[in-house]
């Protein structure tokens, strides 16, 4: 397969007007851009402008550095509120992989990048156990093992900054709890917003907090899911991302259910990683728009 | 198409022993019942054994009620804990179905029975608004209007016992409250206990109560869904019959989630429907087995 | 609910070049237009350039014949082979159903319709068998009953130029076959190119042509489906615009999997016209760009 | 967790008579047998009879030769069409694998099997090229490279021969073609009959053979799928264990459609495979009954 070519990435937001497609279409036409992908939506609730577009590298005279200064202008036009960023495709994404003792998003993570369907460096993973630890090494992957001594609050707060500082030195795109088992706390919530992914083995809001699998089998669901969010500061209520459901059914013990349910949090978790790291996911309020 | 083959619906539960599958069998066979469907389930968390059993009534030497003599014994030797029923599909199945102003759950149903796919007798529509007197009589059907006074507490207790009358008069098989918008009296919950079907428009336990489209749009969710479920005191919180969803996306507007869902809630409704209708719902504790 | 606003749908397809977003974006923009949904697309195969905007009809200084009339000049701009349409939401969509004894595509139909979901006017509705006109008429809808004589050639010809003439006489926006089981004899899909819409009971191109259902069930598939395609002239080969599918299993038999296929009959072929009948499908050769 | 308790897995078939559910039930219930699940179907149009019982092994007070002895009088009495099978969870499965350059359905199936989830032994992957090999050593499974020279007949059978001595070294109960690029000749096929399972990456019967992606791409579906089908010499054709399908639209690129049906292929496959091998698939005719 052929390298993807090179592209700059526009993500941009703002109180919707009549104009803002114009202005940054004639601006990028004006500069010779060529847009290969382009979408736009406007919240009606909150009239929000949102817009992403995609655009040739080689198209224009001149580099990524020098499109930001110049949308910068641009972007001045349409108020102070207006959010936006340009990412170029040509620097490598990093993602630093935060894992527990269960296995399947890890494995499932570590294939898609060897088979090169997932386009991206994984820098390190840091388990609370070490039980992950193999798999991760024969990747050629550096693995962390960060205890989480239990009942133990000076200990997990001394862990956490064992883990903050292994991640800072990566200074990833994204960390993807994948089905780490820790809640983080508001600081590190913080310091990582925006970046930090969680894949929670429910349909959110349904079953937030311990055992989700359980407490579905409990009420007779029939249905069971996983959803990819946004950490913040709530417990498992942070902006979705991706979501996805299976079918059960009464004849499905807790042990089918949990497998179940681990198939569709791989495939949700791998999308929604995706999607963060083409910044396709915009974030307004507690809502996301994923183009 | 020609009319189904008569049959009797053996449902059963008891506490799990060795031997019932046997008993059950050889009573069935010593007496020449053809066993067209069956179905066995053991909870392993309760410790319940359930079975259903369909079967051919011309191949039985005697009808339903020696049927239901024989069993008894049958039955008797598995406990007094045991539960079972035998139901003659010769038997026509009368629905009686509560709707409100919203149209999509009950064209669906109506045309479902004028089209043969259902095969039931439709007694009786009542609706709390006018507005589907008119789509119910043109399918022959009698409609009566039970006004609920809004914020009248008296006019409303005075309405459920006109409903609860209406219902009473046609001994229904199913209540269906299809999008009914009125929350039943714990009395009436009692009365109709294990043949009052409601489809919530969500999926459950996400969004109960009012709104819960809104409510899924609020919290940016993925997926709708809708819940088919018994009616109990608690509200929303009755035994889950059969659940489904649909993806929605940032595009959509309460008024497109209230569509796409609207597509789920009527085919969640006509499956749990049927599936109550043929017996194939067992209830225990606050969980369902559907064979 | 109050109607939606009135909004001129402006559709739009060159060969790709640099500019084009920015050309139209600008024109809208400098005649005030409000971009109220918009969405582009590019085919990296075949090159083509594809774009659909709502534009909120009160945001323009003039009406929509000055519109296409403006608009016909910056097409032009784009080649010969631009192919764009300009359609007013203002003016009311009329629809035409071919039916023949299978009434659940019908009564979903009416139903959307009857409760103000397709906000559409059903013209007429024409049969090949009487059945379903009483329904029809219950809708206050025309009914035509057209008899197609079996294995006659001639009478079949005949039918055909009534159906036509019927149709011509109210000029529709679609013609859409719902479960009407005669083929269309080539000068129809020519004369209906565009919009005549098909609701084929599999998912295509899986066994295409008669008893769909009963191939599925031969050859032991786990899922059965439904397509909505344009008509043209070979047999259940036109561009599709939506599909779905449904699980079946080894204890469906060809009833269950009929009434398991036809729940999602209904919804895509009612997903299919309604984009069909908002504008959002562009063909280009045999395949559709739904936005 | 606790390794599943012991079972002993019956499947039979014959030609539906009153009595064989009595009858099996009745010489389980008289050793003592503790029956775990139990399924049952009838086809009614072939009139076959199929049932699969899982009975827990400490139950009996004899061990599975005698079993097997006692249940050959039993099947006797159903006539000499009779099909049975009783199987031992105690006895481990082994499964090989055969793979191409295709990484993801191999990454799957072992990380399925590194995690517990899967329990089976992979005895080898065989591989028509080289570069699947690090992996699978890095899960400590022996990895054999059999090179199919393009264009020589006389060299694919030599590599046929190969994989057919590799594999009967095993004698494993899968021969796992994980999308395997090779079509296996008619010896191969009947010498493996009942437990070569493929994985094809379309929804059959559509897009059979080389490059379906492509196929479906082409002809512009909205939907691409997979299927999980025991190898017959007919290519593709023969009866299928499950599908699967993901949705796709006018932006995905054919790579795009690779990953999303690549993430269709896993499942499907890890889910026949497990099927498969608890001996959930009975066979008959062109078609399966899963239980």
């Amino acid at each position: 397969m052929a390298p993807p070519e090179r592209r700059y990435l526009i993500t941009f937001g703002c109180p919707d007007r009549t104009g803002i497609v114009a202005r940054i279409a004639s601006f990028l036409a004006d500069a010779g851009g060529w847009i290969v992908e382009a979408a736009y939506h406007t919240d009606p609730d909150t009239g929000w402008f949102f817009t992403r577009q995609e655009v040739r590298a080689d198209s224009l005279p001149f580099g990524v550095e020098e499109l930001r200064e110049r949308f910068t202008a641009i972007a001045a036009e349409f108020g102070e509120n207006t959010s936006w960023r340009i990412t170029d495709t040509g620097e490598r994404r990093r993602v630093v992989i935060l894992v527990s003792k269960a296995a399947h998003c890890l494995y499932d993570l570590l294939g898609r990048v060897a088979s090169g369907e997932l386009d991206v460096d994984v820098s390190a993973v840091i388990g609370n156990h070490a039980e992950l630890g193999g798999i991760t090494r024969a990747h050629g992957i550096p693995f962390h093992h960060v205890p989480f001594p239990a009942g133990d609050a000076e200990g997990k707060r001394a862990a956490f900054a064992r883990v903050r500082e292994l991640v800072a030195a990566h200074d990833p795109h994204a960390v993807v709890l994948a089905r780490f088992m820790q809640v983080l706390p508001p600081e590190l919530c913080a310091e990582w917003a925006g970046r930090a992914l969680n894949i929670h083995h429910s349909f959110l809001p349904s079953f937030v907090g311990a055992r989700p699998y359980h407490q579905a089998h409990r009420r007779g669901v029939k249905l069971v899911g996983a959803t990819c969010h946004y950490v913040t500061a709530d417990l498992d209520a942070g902006p979705i991302i991706e979501q996805d459901v299976i079918r059960v059914d009464h004849g499905d013990s807790i042990q089918d259910i949990v497998r179940k349910g681990g198939d569709i949090e791989k495939v949700v978790l791998a999308r929604g990683l995706r999607w963060h790291l083409e910044d396709r996911v915009l974030v307004h309020g507690n809502r996301t728009v994923v183009f």
